[in-house]
């Protein structure tokens, strides 16, 4: 093994935790497509999934380690995994992209779990997960998104110690604020130079940078930059989810060009106490749910189209669970979560802000250096 | 609309070309849930698509412009596109994460294609599709990758000129290597100074970059980078995929630290060669499949477990059509493709070349600064 982020003990901790699951639920097997999934179990980490054309598979057994059916241009990297089992496939293939190689690999499961639940995507052809479905056509399939989500959820402390890294790099980052961003400029250029910072000061790619930037607020949460130029009294914010070894980050920060409006100032204050609130409410026990009503509460409206206040977070920009009145998920030790209170300041203009934390016996630990309770002014 | 890559026009003429399709195969209507299509069609660009947590639907009637039905965090930001008919929904959502609404749009269309074969993937809950597939249990879904693929390989001029201004900064940032490269340096210092570089020269973003670097070749093309120094003899290979205004280059370029093998001059000069050849053979009614054995010849044998010595490249770092034996897609006036032949250099070293070209009628145009015919030592 030559290239693993972590050492074998993590990945066997992992597959034991999954086993147990797995067992619970009668699983005599669990598919897994998705890069963050595949990786979660088997260590393999390539920016390949980039390109959609290959299809990649790992199978966990109800026993004994992952059985990974991958295209040949993977076997090499898959070979510095702790997996021993790598069946390699010719990959594009005219007639069978892996599935021949996969269904003899399940042929002898009853109950197969596969995600299919909230936030799971299949990461194959529809026409591919048929084939095979037809070739296993005794096996019955259940929904696993439960199980694997519930599983990501709770970090190990290696995971979290990479999460708190690549947060404390970023918060690096925003902390050069004021070298970075100026009035005239485009932000277009303000997104380049924060991209730029955050590589220099360690994270190894900047995957999600988004953000606006307005009069009292901003349109949306989503948007790319363009080449309009930031004006006294803007509110500029960006949203970023870097990137080390794999692990995400996810949080943003607000900024005054020359002078801020008592609008922004307000609202930015009532989020920053909202954020507050959320911190003194999370402790393991308290609910999903709970924690989106305090927040709630403290703004007085849901008041964006955000649409929830905060999610997890880990190997993908956003996981489960969601801070959201419908989620009762319970909060307990290892979760890594973002509390990401916002609000409408004026008609069509938002805030947002964002924190990282980890839920703890106690207090939760704060992962990024607290925005100012105060709306900074650049 | 304030933030649109294209000018309307070009949509326009995208959605023609899509309806003309769908109209020849009885298409009532086309689903799209991934980002690509949806940009493709619609013009909504965004790295919102990181998070994997809501579903979004772009769905073409036969006739009319396409209708959106998203979730409320991007109603703004779809706001800014071509489109006029944009629906959203509340997400996530407990129980119906737009399902509802998008069976209402398309309860009309006894025929609607989805893409479901190779190289396609349906991004949303496969229980959510299984809901959709009941709520519209009279209609016929129709493979619709073969459409959405044979439009997107064909580029406009637009999208020409954009991955030809990609090609251009990644080229000049690759003509900094002797600055930005040398012995000594870790893998993961050498790709974060190139990231830095591409940005610096333009680039908005660097989702792909991996390669690698040993005596004689390196073991794989898609590693991350590691810990390892560069070595006086190593080739040193860096792939990378930046982005413009959401389009892709695709290409390497391989350099000697110190000087080179024998193994590793031959090796680089056969692959030079088989460039050469292909940019010499590629020309509208030859195939895939004919190209791939032009470049095949020269090596002797396909001879990596790459698979294919060349992609199409556009929205995506790979997309349709491949260049392998069994393609027989014929190319045509304004395909963009890689050609990317590979071989093995010694027991389990292998190297790859790659240039990024369009197809015109007559000689290709070439979109990256050719690599120098001898393997360049830092």
């Amino acid at each position: 093994m030559t290239n693993p982020d972590f050492p074998t003990s993590e990945y066997e901790q992992r597959l034991e935790r999954a086993q147990r699951a797995m067992q619970a639920q009668g699983l005599d097997a669990l598919l897994l497509t998705n890069e963050a999934d595949v990786r979660y179990f088997s260590g393999f980490r390539t920016l390949f999934w980039q390109s959609p054309t290959r299809p990649w598979f790992l199978v966990l057994p109800k026993s004994g380690k992952p059985v990974a059916v991958i295209p040949e241009i993977g076997a090499n990297l898959m070979a510095s995994t702790w997996l021993d089992d790598i069946r390699t496939f010719s990959s594009p293939h005219e007639t069978d992209d892996g599935i021949t190689l996969l269904a003899a690999v399940l042929k002898k499961s009853d109950r197969i779990g596969l995600p299919m639940g909230r936030e799971s995507t299949l990461r194959m052809p529809l026409n591919d997960f048929k084939r095979l479905r037809s070739a296993l056509h005794l096996s019955e399939w259940v929904d696993a998104a439960p199980l694997v989500q519930g599983l990501r959820m709770v970090k190990s402390e290696l995971e979290i110690e990479t999460i708190s890294d690549i947060c404390r790099i970023a918060s690096d980052g925003f902390a050069s604020a004021a070298d970075l961003f100026q009035e005239g400029q485009t932000l277009k250029e303000a997104f380049r130079a924060f991209r730029i910072e955050l590589l220099s000061q360690g994270a190894d790619d900047v995957p999600y940078l988004v953000g606006g930037a307005g009069q009292d607020g901003y349109g949306d949460v989503i948007s790319p930059p363009d080449d309009r130029q930031l004006a006294a009294g803007d509110v500029l914010m960006l949203d970023t989810g870097a990137t080390l070894n794999g692990y995400f980050c996810d949080f943003d920060r607000n900024f005054a060009i020359g002078h801020a409006s008592d609008a922004a100032r307000r609202a930015y204050s009532t989020l920053y106490v909202a954020t507050d609130v959320a911190i003194a409410t999370a402790r393991p026990g308290v609910t999903c749910a709970d924690l989106f009503h305090a927040m709630a509460d403290v703004i007085g409206t849901t008041g964006s189209d955000v649409g929830r206040f905060g999610h997890g977070l880990g190997m993908q920009l956003t996981e489960a669970p969601s801070l959201i009145d419908f989620d009762d998920t319970v909060l307990t030790e290892g979760m890594v979560i973002t509390l990401e209170p916002s609000m409408e300041v004026a008609d069509g203009k938002i805030m947002v802000h964002e924190e990282n934390i980890v839920i703890r016996d106690g207090p939760p630990t704060l992962l990024t250096r607290r925005a100012p309770p105060d709306l900074p002014v650049l």
